[in-house]
């Protein structure tokens, strides 16, 4: 089956609150993700702090597809994608985030992204498979 | 268990080449998700048009959360994610994509972000534990 990439979808619990309320702290995240995976930013991030004791939402465009991150302060929980449409070695996520937000627990799920199978064209656009017909 | 949000993920098959590469087809769809769904943009939308015959690669920061798109012009192919943190009508992907992409498949994931449990937090910084130890 085609694969298109490959997604890895984090989340953490037991995080310091404060360092969610932190845009900068989430940015030391990214850079690190980035850096140790060779990865290459396209233009610019997109950060917003949500406002109060609300949390953070980065977005990263890479030539390998996407980065992004939510924080929920209040609940002490980050959550992370990863989309990378080329192969890459897993990121050590559950010992980065307990390191860098005071992280208690970490799930990492990876997830294939597979195109269904699409019906074949339609027959007056594929002569392929109208001269196989004919064949027949 | 505790949810922070919903997160869908569509591939589509079979699109039109040509509408894979153009931004404005992807800006499209990203409009009308955004319309139809209530939801709303934070800031500026992230667009990369790949060269030559390469895809385009979308991203926007929602108040409610993100979402993103790639798209494969080699492969017919189109991935997008959608992710919540707030309660939402699930969008009919399967019959607009047909409409905008020209998709002859399209398959939609349904992913909860479901934090795991993490341990308790140290005894020193818990007083109300200390507190139901001193009861007990």
């Amino acid at each position: 089956m085609l694969t298109v990439g490959t997604e890895w979808l984090i989340e953490a619990s037991g995080c310091d609150a404060g360092r969610l309320r932190d845009a900068e702290e989430l940015r030391a995240v990214f850079a690190r993700v980035v850096a140790e995976l060779g990865l290459r930013v396209v233009g610019e991030q997109v950060w917003h702090k949500f406002p109060g004791e609300g949390g953070v939402t980065g977005l990263a465009l890479l030539t390998e597809s996407h980065l992004a991150c939510h924080t929920y302060p209040e609940f002490g929980v980050a959550t992370f994608n990863l989309y990378c449409c080329r192969e890459r070695a897993a990121w050590p996520w559950d010992e980065r985030l307990r390191e860098m937000l005071g992280a208690r627990a970490v799930s990492v799920r990876c997830v294939r992204r597979e195109p269904p199978a699409s019906a074949p064209p339609p027959f007056e656009s594929s002569p392929q498979f109208t001269l196989h017909e004919g064949e027949a």
